[in-house]
């Protein structure tokens, strides 16, 4: 019933390369299904003028697509003077996600700077990027921990997101970029690595949805999610 | 416990006003406690580009604040020379809300814009926009019914949204500024006047919350929609 | 002979409420007619750059009109990324007024910024803009001296504007949007509570005035002048 | 008792050269005293979208300094990414003023811009703007009624514009930067070629002017005109 | 000598990989050893105002770095609001390289733009974007003509870029970063297939060059070039 | 067979008037046949951020056209909210060109900006920007030499650049509008005093060259920047 023949439960292969470019203090290259997201993380020891004096760390992200990452080519933000409406959206959640898992008294007063950027695209670009940004995260602050720049671990568990949504009138895990335009309801669970949440966001577009079916949906995310937290953890092992 | 004395499961007092302008197809100004909301409805005979010649209308949002509104005066959007991130992310989310609400088939060619702008903020500001701007969209739609424009009703429900939070340990409806600030956890629920949901948005910063929770906060939701539905009812009849 | 029916040297009804935001120093809305402006004025023991270290006190002006107080939608300046020139000009006028009634020693160096927002537009807003700012000036003001932060009285006069015109042949005070859109001469005088100029804008498009013409104007702005102060002056009490 | 030692009614040299640029329809380089500005009409054969259709001409204005036409450099606008509110007032000036001079039915469907850039400046330069820019605009309708393009003149009076201002007390006629610098009071008076009125700005800084030395200025600024129109009509000759 | 061990005439490692994502009409990943550029052509069957109708077509690019492409991670141009100087640049030399291999008529009325976004940076990004840029657009040029599209190859030649420079006193084909940044003199030349130039840009910062150097670092050039032309080839096969 | 009858090594007249305005540090007015451009340099006594405390000097440019410096007018970039590709691109060069003829330690740590702008143009402005920017900064650096302000002269030698191209198969000097628009190769060369090279700049436009006419446009540039080396010298004697 699925356009790639899946399981209404069943996600896309996952694959996470590690350290994939020499300058980041943490890196890698997420593959979901045909999403390929490049994620680094960038360590600063400064952080932003709201929290400088607080010995608070900071940890945030920006998001961007290449233009031709997309079926049709998308104008490129550099050029058109401004990130759109859904890049500010996404970036913010990511960085909102990231930070629900980030121990920032641990972290100390530093910042992480957790760049996303969407080489191929084909729905669900920005759950790869959290889950993928958690890994780039990772690997910098072990690098911080290892030069004992940090003390104790400021990771407090791992992130993942997965989508979900109701494709013809079925509930289903991780949709690609042909359920994404189809389906009436969807949405994005942040989880951590103990199944408690950290963001869940839910929408339909002509269409609504009841109570049990964002139970069902959130079962669903589940075992999207603790497939992820085992894939991030090999990566990073 | 709550800062104003509230119960737990206790809204603030909540008016609309209709008809506050006397250019616009459709106006209100709602007042959720000390968040107070002027929303207008523009109609016009045109529609966006993406969707000329479809034979659909669109129904689309947008929100500022003014720079008073808030405790400490915040910058002029329009002087900075752009909309923030919150605010895209805002006027995104009540575009899409009040779509959900509406038959597009039936509305025909043209466009509605529902303007939200916050004279006075205290909290919970997209859902009183939200739901101030339904009303706003329902005096335009009835303006456009009376003069034969459109002959089926293009809305299928009302459309209202209430805040939740877990507060000091305790799940609370509709948090005002002291409460929003302080809050681990919490969210927004948009929901037609049937109880379906179109959106749910919930996210901690610092903390994560258990499907537990976000059902009872669901259900704290439900109440608070009902109650503004009914004085979307009332000041519409 | 006039659209409303006035006589020549009518104005319209004027109404100031004030303290009619919770967060502002100092506020009002004021009505002149059909057109509303909200004024703020908010504080801050900061100044611009250019005075820093002087002793100086500052007051500025913003402007603002939401994008439905105009017949049809105007674009909203936020959304096109700048404020257009005639906003631009609107605000700078209303901030020379203003300081023009204040004694900037006296102020101390602190700023004091007079936000002006119009709700509803039918002609005159920026002469509406300059006579409730100074009302929300005023207040805030008062609030500083009633702390004592400032010894003696910073606001040399009451600063008031009306605008005056040539519509139809004959010389009118006050005009609204239907006579402002069809006046081939028309201008503001900005003025003291005791009759002296502090600005005088008046320009012919299409057509060209005498100096006959400018004094009989003048004449008329004084009478609108000395009723708009007398209003001001009950509002502060 | 001037810096410059001029009478109070004393204007600085004034000198109009023409044709100073190869391509424009018309152009000139005014000189007042040391204030420099470089005037060019250019000619296009459609008009801005407003206007699209009407039969009728327009013509717009636009201003701007040289980063170093003043004694400290200024930043370049355009590196800035946008005209100051100062270039926008002025600008928009100066577009009315020559259109208040124009039969735009005459004219026919057409626009004409005149760009007015100050190569130096000292006081005045605005004026010296509407001034020089009248005669490039003389000189590119000259063209177009030699090729026939226009049958009868669309220009019906000359423009020009000259300061009054009271300084150390007195009222004086074109203030150089000295001058402008320190005079509580200063303004600018667009004629025409008969003495007629189409822009008075009179602005007091600080200070308050009364009705009697409007008049007195306008007595001086009449003086000015004259002398300016004469200069006009010798260049354009 | 150099820093990595190479003889003065050795060139990096370099690889492409080709068909790297699979939206675009081509696409490939260049590696000049650490320098990796992903390379992607888009074809749009429009083309620029100002040729439409001529039946010629237009190749454009546009380049980017991500990031943390960079050893401390750089601003990201679409949150600045702007392309950099140097961005658009470089842009300009890519796209104008590209055209000058191009038969436009023979490409006929439509678009190419070849999008050059820089993952990991080492020095010659610039070189590399249009190597790996034409490589992207030989494999879209291929498609239209196994389409049919096209009748006659609109490439007429092969076109790639290599840099050469003067450093510590010797000239040096293709530097690295720790070159480049230490270079008194350096530049980038660009070629086609046959040896004849296309673009030559050297230049000096602190230095000068004489007519003979200019002579040896051309020499070396034509080896590089050769070089590249060999693996494009190899790549598009 | 030159569109002006020139001789294929001949150069337009060039004139350089000095001291053309009263306020920058140093000044000329350039004059390369019909292409006229205004060079200013202003000192500071201060530096960019990234040189701060560095003990040396900076020296930048800028460069922009007057709308109808050219044949048809050109948008003004100040309105247009940016600069341009090409103004960036030719202002960054003039930057580079100049900062090659100086000694940074020699100068101090202070910044001198170098304005260039056309007031007409009729090609290679960027040659005449540099060969008049180095004549500005040269008067600029002599006020400061007299002063006392810097000890030993930072001026190393005179810089000039001129455009070589080939048009109609012919390799010519200096080329003028209507050659430049039709030539399919040229460029800029820009040299020191004593012949040495500073930046080459050649590109082809649906064309290539060969190392042997590169050679032979190198010797006519060297003809035309001894010429205005000439020119220089005389000018600031």
């Amino acid at each position: 019933m699925r356009p790639s023949g899946r399981d209404l439960s069943e996600m896309r292969a996952v694959s996470i390369d590690t350290d994939v470019t020499k300058h980041a203090e943490g890196s890698c290259l997420i593959k979901i299904g045909d999403t390929h997201v490049l994620c680094t993380a960038s360590l600063e020891e400064r952080v932003p003028p709201f929290i400088k004096g607080s010995g608070l760390g900071w940890v945030t992200a920006e998001y961007g697509m290449l233009p031709r990452s997309t079926s049709s080519r998308m104008r490129r933000e550099a050029a058109a003077g401004k990130q759109g409406g859904r890049t500010v959206e996404i970036q913010r959640l990511i960085g909102r996600s990231l930070r629900a898992g980030v121990d920032r008294v641990a972290l100390g007063e530093r910042q992480i700077t957790v760049d996303c950027d969407v080489l191929q695209a084909d729905g669900g670009t920005r759950c790869a990027a959290i889950t993928g940004g958690w890994v780039a995260l990772r690997l910098a602050v072990n690098k911080l921990m290892k030069a004992g720049d940090v003390l104790s671990d400021p990771l407090l568990s791992p992130v993942a997101a997965v989508s979900c949504g109701i494709y013809a009138g079925q509930p289903v895990l991780d949709l690609d970029y042909p359920e994404d335009s189809a389906a009436g309801v969807d949405g994005n669970f942040v989880m951590r690595g103990d199944g408690r949440l950290i963001e869940v966001q839910m929408s339909a577009e002509g269409a609504a949805f009841s109570r049990e079916e964002l139970d069902t949906l959130m079962g669903l995310a589940d075992l999207g999610v603790q497939n992820l937290v085992a894939v991030q953890k090999a990566a990073v092992a």
